[in-house]
């Protein structure tokens, strides 16, 4: 059983696999527009659960979607360790989101095969249903249900822009499974997921040993001032919002760096309302991004940027508020999961980041009841959400082999 | 015929007809919408001809629809000394915009007619078609045809937004005149108007002699970064727009106070594309509206603008245009004129502002063919276009004693 320390996964198998996977849904500019719960939602499920049965896999499905395939261990009376991801993917999205997560979990199952090594607890590999949230809003739903933060009841009802409900679509592609979706006692729990962003690129690392999810909160900032006419108005008399827009934005950067490296602030649109040209704006609403991984300093960060708004706008002599709009806490991912990660990481000698993850993933909801941590792999440009996504094999194959050690460490 | 300077005009019976015009089209917030060349419309006119005709002038309509009563003077060979503004509204307008430099010229007609005292230039009171802009775009059509900013064919089959046109519309309510739109000699002209803005009220001062009228621009600015996720991108890492965006906006606020009190800055209205909370803005664009009253100035502003919306780009590392959408010059008004309003402020011993224009009126048209200048009063907290919009009693009684001075010494 220990022998699997010597154990090298087959690259070529899993880019093979990877790139028959993403002719379902292949779009012209090399991308992948398989959304959740569509035929070729289907299709990519259907060939994902044939490769499965082909590996010796017992599939079982659940009301959710989620597909568990299990590799049976010596103690079937012992917790799985799982790991998986999602085949859905975003309507211009890319080969690799979410299904690397999959079909390396596969491919570890296969390797464990070809090399007739068995483990004590058993293996599954799961795919979590509407990771993405573009059909189906919110993200996250099949691992949201399964780890009980949404009823089942409540997202079999939810509609794509069709009106068309993840209940019925499920039962319409078959895969409205017979087992309850939720927890069930696990093990350990790994995602290996390319990183969506540019650090392991940039620094020449191979693996992200990712250590938690940032926490991000969303909010509208209101600053409201007088629209009053550009012409015959002194600049003095105005109650201008953009005077304490400039302000409050430069103070929130230095806020987050700060809080750097980990600290991030974004802000993604903004409105000026009645948004004349020749109107002093009556109001001027910015959507504000906060993140940290760290959950004290990201509170810490929200307390300091209320403060930065209420002073910007007293000082400049306008009105704010703060609407809330989303808070999702920071992750701290599983001691243990991190410790076999890293362990088999520094067997194979790959250069590392230990780092946070800055999106969101299903491991966010399997880590509220399951040890949990997850394994980056670099992604060209960091770049992800798009046709564009790219990774190199060489990458994937190391991210699966690092996947393998820490399954075996965990289940063993 | 120098006994005008001891003329004083009936405060009443400007108020009353005020009162009376503001009747048609009066809303309930207490404001007026009687929209250019609308059944109201033509009642304002009728109403105000009645009142022409019963106070001795004759009435002619031109091909645009301004209306021009005259006073016959003692040579009649001679140009005449015209003064007016206009009897159209916004939506949402008050009853003092136009309608005011409207009646005070009528005011200044009767009396003169009550004192029995005659001019050696005739006088004229204009009404100028379609100031506002509100119905039909562009603004001050009517001084603009008359002037010959524009061709009386274009803006006839110029269109409101239920198709109907300026030419149809004047037939319609019986106001396309005999007479060609275009200039005559014109011994000067003036115009009295509130102030919509704040400036006067807040000094004190009863009367703006006004020299010219900001010259204005407007730009587009578009600063282009890097739209990338707002979770897993470093700080360091990013083109963001918004970066840019803060400095250059503060220091344009510096440029406009570097060249106070006249210079001015707004941002009326600013876009993010695509405007997603959790990424940062590929673009924003943001509009820009620059003022001055001298040329010169605003021409040296405007360089500057370019050079700080580049200069901070660069800093930023990312991308700027900007866009030129308007460019309307700064006007200088007549020596003479001014001077014929500064001696009938003096002499009524009136407080006083020399100021310039902030907004564009009839006579930035009326002044490239006819010696020009105007006269502000101050308006209730500097609101205009809007059902709020009010002036003082004696306000308008004080700016139409100096007009009636300032016509009477320019036309003997």
């Amino acid at each position: 059983m220990s022998d699997y320390s010597k154990v090298r996964i087959s690259g070529d198998r899993l880019w093979q696999r990877l790139m028959d996977m993403a002719k379902i849904g292949a779009t012209d500019a090399g991308g992948c527009n398989r959304q959740a719960l569509t035929d070729l939602d289907k299709e990519g499920r259907d060939l994902f659960i044939d490769w499965c049965h082909a590996a010796g896999c017992k599939v079982r499905i659940d009301q959710m979607g989620n597909v568990f395939a299990r590799r049976a261990g010596l103690d079937n009376s012992l917790p799985p360790v799982i790991t998986g991801s999602h085949l859905d993917t975003q309507p211009t999205g890319g080969k690799f989101d979410g299904v690397y997560g999959v079909l390396a979990g596969l491919e570890v199952i296969e390797s464990l095969n070809d090399n007739k090594l068995q483990t004590k607890h058993p293996l599954e590999v799961v795919v979590w249903t509407n990771e993405e949230g573009a059909r189906f809003s919110p993200a996250m739903i099949g691992s949201g249900v399964w780890c009980g933060e949404f009823d089942i009841e409540d997202a079999h009802v939810l509609a794509d822009k069709d009106g068309l409900t993840i209940g019925d679509e499920l039962k319409r592609i078959g895969y409205h499974g017979a087992e309850p979706c939720k927890i069930f006692p696990v093990k350990a729990a790994f995602e290996t997921h390319i990183e969506q962003g540019p650090i392991l690129e940039a620094e020449e690392k191979t693996i992200g040993i990712v250590t938690g999810v940032q926490g991000m909160r969303w909010y509208d900032v209101m600053i409201k001032g007088q629209p009053v006419h550009a012409g015959p108005t002194p600049m003095e008399v105005r109650r201008d919002p953009f005077r304490a827009l400039t302000k409050t934005i430069d103070r929130i950067y230095a806020l987050a760096e700060e809080h750097g490296p980990w600290g991030r602030a974004t802000f993604g649109d903004i409105q000026a309302v009645p948004g004349a040209r020749n109107t002093v704006p009556e109001t001027l609403i910015l959507a504000v991004d906060l993140r940290h991984p760290n959950q004290e300093v990201l509170e810490q960060m929200d307390k300091t940027f209320r403060i930065i708004v209420e002073e910007e706008a007293l000082i400049a002599g306008v009105e704010s508020t703060v609407k809330d709009e989303w808070d999702s806490p920071a992750v701290a991912f599983d001691k243990d999961c991190i410790e076999a990660v890293t362990k088999g990481v520094k067997s194979l000698n790959l250069p590392y980041k230990v780092m946070a993850s800055g999106a969101g993933h299903d491991s966010v909801y399997v880590s509220r009841s399951a040890p949990t941590s997850m394994i980056f792999i670099p992604c060209k440009d960091g770049i992800s959400h798009n046709e564009a996504e790219d990774a190199h094999p060489d990458d994937l194959t190391a991210g699966c082999n690092v996947l393998l050690q820490a399954m075996c460490e965990m289940a063993n």
